[in-house]
């Protein structure tokens, strides 16, 4: 079997960490593991497959002799170091925001448009968390007939702002429970028992960059550069995975019968979708897997050709760490 | 001036006690004040204005001489009474939704349809928590144009599901920080850091009960009986005060400012809506108070004439206990 040289560019964040953890679950054909990450954290030592791996500082040079790089940096270090991850000939799997609208990138969820992975040019984008996860609940039904809008709410854990979010929402339980006090530093208030309408920066229109995305890339994911969508994206005190209360509309009415079939049948979904039962998607059952969940399927309403629906899925993993490494597994 | 003798009917519920504290924060032109409850609770003492009040067990002859009795029970509580209670000549102010769609019955937000009150036989029904906070928020719109539509997901607190509630979700913390457990009683799973998107009983369309009284009682209230509302709710590990993610279509487009303008200017609002300076509603700030925060204000991108946005309201105050009172007071 044909092993490769993977690199993990930013081993040390929320995501990296799990890569590495999937990396090592899927048996993905790995010849030799590299983990970079900043100057603070190199010299550190991580097991991969029982084995001691040195953390390196990344840097220019780092990507010879590598054939893929899953990237978990922000986007600033993402543009730096893609020029040098195409000069090593590696292939570069994103997950920053910076390649995700460029027109010569393709932006995968596997699930959905793996055919796009064969246009790439040497980097392939991870799409956002909370649009992965929905597009994993929806594209069943854009496939029956094209989805012409979606309006979106999202409900977002803390470990979607990475790995110190879960620590400061459990510290600030902590300092409320003991009587103490804590200074929010990742979130902008206290996260715990509130809620903050307010994930990624604002742009001019009021929207955030985070709400932005599941318009832009969804259009781009799912092949419809007409499809309208409004969404709003809210923080909860939650530790990990994402849930999306979704309105989709169709150019054609499908019966939620249909639409259950459809889902059910669907790779990368899980149909949980008895409400008298009180089956339904819930962040604790998503917690730590890589399927999504998708429930609560009824009619729109407000138009006659829309359903109403509820998903959830873990987002560091299959909104992230998970999705990476489908796409390199599809390369 | 003019005082009543006012009876609280289920006043060791968390509504029936927000009630007793609003009728004295108020300053509501109360002559006598009696407590009703289950046998359980007779007996028992509460405080109002400084005074012992004895708890009386709720019955059938409990009603003689009252004026106004504010109920915060069951809907089976409520319907057992309401006879009794119009037959003593007492005006019943209920909480409950077993009146609410009677059209014999106002249903009323007194910010938004106080004059719907003179039409009453007696019963005058207090509308939904979640449905009171959103139509604070929108009624300044339909003003302007008529709503035609509204897609909402809340975000419900805790104590929405009654006393219980709030205990219940921190008993899960605790349990879950020093490694116990904890059984759940109240909510049909665990609550602490999970999301349980079932409030109310099954309905057979898909929707919760609770789900269609945005759009039933929305109707009523607005005035508006063409307005299709497609609404999905969520329970919440927050303490106290609900959020609404709302999109709002009109008949007529209307302006963000404009928008920003009139929901500024209505009674019962606060605008709290300035992204780039974070300021937008949280539960934090509109618990233990009766104004509903609205922010977010932007607009919708999947249609010509509709806004989105966020509104935060304390369900115990403004969404029961206040609107109640409000209610009594325009008696």
């Amino acid at each position: 079997m044909k092993t490769y040289n993977v690199t993990i560019l930013g081993a040390t964040g929320a995501v990296g960490r799990e890569m590495m953890k999937i990396l090592e679950e899927r048996n993905f054909p790995v010849k030799n593991l590299r983990l970079l990450a900043s100057a603070r954290s190199a010299g550190k030592i991580l097991k991969f497959k029982g084995e001691d791996v040195v953390i390196e500082e990344a840097a220019a040079g780092s990507f010879g002799g590598q054939d893929i790089v899953l990237g978990a940096v922000s986007n600033a270090l993402a543009k730096e170091m893609a020029p040098h991850i195409l000069e090593a000939g590696a292939v570069f799997v994103d997950n920053s925001s910076a390649f995700r609208l460029d027109p010569e990138v393709p932006l995968v969820v596997p699930e959905v448009n793996a055919g796009d992975v064969k246009g790439h040019h040497g980097i392939i984008a991870n799409p956002n968390c909370s649009t992965i996860i929905t597009m994993v609940a929806v594209n069943p039904l854009n496939a029956l007939s094209p989805i012409t809008e979606m309006i979106a709410s999202t409900y977002q854990a803390a470990s979607g702002a990475g790995a110190g979010g879960p620590i400061e929402l459990a510290a600030e339980v902590d300092a409320l429970t003991s009587g103490g006090s804590y200074e929010p530093k990742v979130f902008p208030y206290q996260l715990a028992y509130n809620l903050i309408p307010d994930i990624g920066s604002a742009l001019e229109n009021g929207y955030t960059t985070e709400e932005m995305k599941m318009q832009n890339e969804g259009r781009k994911i799912m092949h419809l550069p007409e499809m309208r969508c409004t969404c709003t994206c809210v923080r909860v005190p939650v530790m990990r995975s994402h849930c999306i209360s979704v309105v989709v509309r169709t150019k054609d009415p499908i019966t939620v019968e249909d639409a259950r079939r459809v889902i059910e049948a669907a790779p990368g979904t899980v149909l949980r979708d008895d409400l008298p039962a009180k089956l339904y998607p819930m962040p604790l059952l998503t917690t730590d897997q890589d399927l999504v969940q998708v429930g609560r399927i009824r009619y729109d309403l407000a138009s006659e050709n829309g359903l109403a629906l509820w998903c959830s899925g873990d987002q560091i993993r299959k909104g992230a760490a998970t999705n990476a490494v489908q796409i390199a597994e599809l390369l």
